[in-house]
């Protein structure tokens, strides 16, 4: 990351602290408490919108509230509301349609986009909520280096999620780690900019992040900041049920215990995501039992019957999903959202230091 | 990686310059002269015997030569030959008993261990090899954090090469890029120290690395040095058919061109790997037509048709094999493996410096 840079986060997001320490705007998970401790942190706080808006401007009020009755640090800055919003674009106009005016209530300081049927639709939203909420920063997630190139072009993003195949939760079926993918993108990049005069975006790393050694790496391979998911399902604030966090505290060795996969959209019947899309979830029954051939009938009959068990649904033996990353086996505790934050933030220039200090 | 690390890699390899950057024991690739010039310029060259030792000794013997021929900096100390061998343990027993008499006569720096059949082969070419040659390091490649720990405890390596899910060629077909499994490996490794004072190896990483800035990222997670496979084919000094190499150095975005698959070995014949590996390589027609249903002795005899066409049988449209790992879209020029190896060292510092200054 560059001075420049720098500056122009600060700018933009008057509020945050460098490296960029973002919450994935997890759908029915990353809500208000979640994005407002993010935020109040110095990182970038999301509420997962999703596909549906029906809460959103309620949501959006908590978080007015919360920075109401806090009395501290995290101020509305031009009437700018600090957290981002995220949208599924696949579902459609109608979404779009009903997210404008809430967003022109609220100007959230970021909008993240994601998986979109198709292009148009990307630049499409991109024009729409630029002209509703012209302070808006439009961030677009991207898992290949031509899809980088192309919003690039089209949509002039303000910043690039760059999301590597370890994530958690949906991402492309056939992708590669940020090891490889980050630094391929920001070549790409910085040649469209040369040849052909299109601002780079700001480029942030999502994937297989959930600690200060993941966050170093990923400002070794030039990322402004980071994003992570994973983690912030192992805290308070995150909107998730119990057995959920404990499968994700207690799982290990992410590699092995999770997939990308299609079984677990359809059970839950989700199944609107656009082809090409996976959902990186904790190994289940579900999953086992769809691998030995159970037929999708008798797999969602079971998962509907452990829907009924609650929190003991989950786990390696239950049925209910748990979309996690592959670094869930470093998530080992619950702890706050707030703490998270500034504990990746501030662990990475630890880590960065006392890697360049043995050179 | 601390500084007594530091000073043991040194100690047992006394040509290497630190981080150290390795050449994986690419089978029929990876022969006596890159492994000679990774050496020569600090690195640990490897050769890649695989599962077959016909020429081992004459490659050994070619090391030699070229020490002799060299005049310079890179001297056999004790004896002890400055590159590696890289051994496929599902050859069995028949390859463990030719292996040793070349071993004892040659006395490579170290020993590449990967895919046994089950991890007691392991132990016994760790204690047959020690036996023969006590001066020769044991590298055992793994690709999980259960397998780390039980490779430790059973085989006490002195090095344990994390294989991330971007790397080329062979590797599990499950896993996660080594932004995550590095880490979680590391703090095993760290409580097994603690808890049983099992002596932790040094961890090396690779996967998704082939220039400075993976080489950094690598380095934050907290290893004391990469492997580098993809990056090598591009090198004059890899036995690779020159087909081969133009499609490593044309390909580009390496998560969307290359995939993890068994479809490679089935069309190659190179079936005896243990079920849970599958071999990354860049798509194509054999590929393709896979997918979309082609018999396997149809896309074997189309295979068998390219094999004829020699340089041009490569390539998207092509049908022969070229396995390459996702960064593979960094790699866009051919240079020498001494040049590669020092760029990579020396950039790897160059980008951590910089990375933490700005913090």
């Amino acid at each position: 990351m560059s001075n420049n840079e720098m500056i122009s986060l600060q700018r933009d997001y008057p509020w945050i602290r460098t490296p960029t320490v973002a919450c994935a705007p997890m759908r029915l998970i990353a809500l208000a408490n979640l994005a407002f401790e993010v935020s109040r942190a110095g990182g970038v706080g999301f509420i997962g919108a999703g596909s549906d808006v029906s809460s959103l401007d309620s949501e959006l009020v908590k978080v007015k509230t919360l920075i109401n009755s806090n009395g501290g640090t995290l101020k509305q800055n031009n009437d700018v509301l600090p957290v981002g919003v995220g949208f599924l674009l696949w579902a459609g106009d109608k979404l779009l349609k009903e997210a404008l005016p809430i967003l022109q209530r609220h100007r959230p300081a970021a909008v993240w986009l994601f998986a979109p049927n198709n292009n148009d639709d990307l630049t499409k939203w991109t024009k729409e909520i630029r002209r509703v909420s012209a302070e808006s920063k439009i961030w677009i997630q991207v898992g290949t280096v031509a899809n980088a190139m192309e919003v690039t072009r089209t949509c002039k993003p303000d910043v690039l999620v760059v999301q590597g195949s370890d994530a958690g939760g949906h991402g492309l079926q056939q992708s590669s780690g940020i090891i490889s993918l980050f630094p391929e993108v920001d070549d790409a990049l910085n040649s469209l900019e040369q040849q052909e005069g299109l601002k780079k975006p700001k480029l942030i790393a999502a994937g297989g992040i959930v600690e200060s050694r993941g966050a170093a790496a990923a400002l070794s391979l030039g990322a402004s900041g980071v994003v992570m998911g994973t983690r912030y399902l192992a805290t308070p604030e995150a909107q998730i049920q119990a057995g959920y966090r404990n499968v994700v505290v207690e799982t290990t060795d992410g590699g092995k215990s999770t997939a990308r996969t299609h079984i677990y959209d359809q059970l839950r019947g989700t199944t609107d995501w656009p082809s090409g899309y996976g959902g990186r979830g904790i190994l289940n029954q579900s999953f086992y039992d769809a691998q030995n051939g159970m037929s999708l009938n008798e797999n969602k009959r079971q998962y509907e019957h452990a829907l009924k068990k609650g929190d003991g649904g989950w786990g390696p033996h239950g049925r209910l999903t748990g979309y996690a990353g592959t670094a869930v086996g470093l998530v080992n505790e619950v702890k706050g959202a707030a703490a998270v934050t500034e504990e990746v933030r501030e662990g990475a220039k630890i880590v960065l230091k006392r890697a360049a200090a043995k050179l």
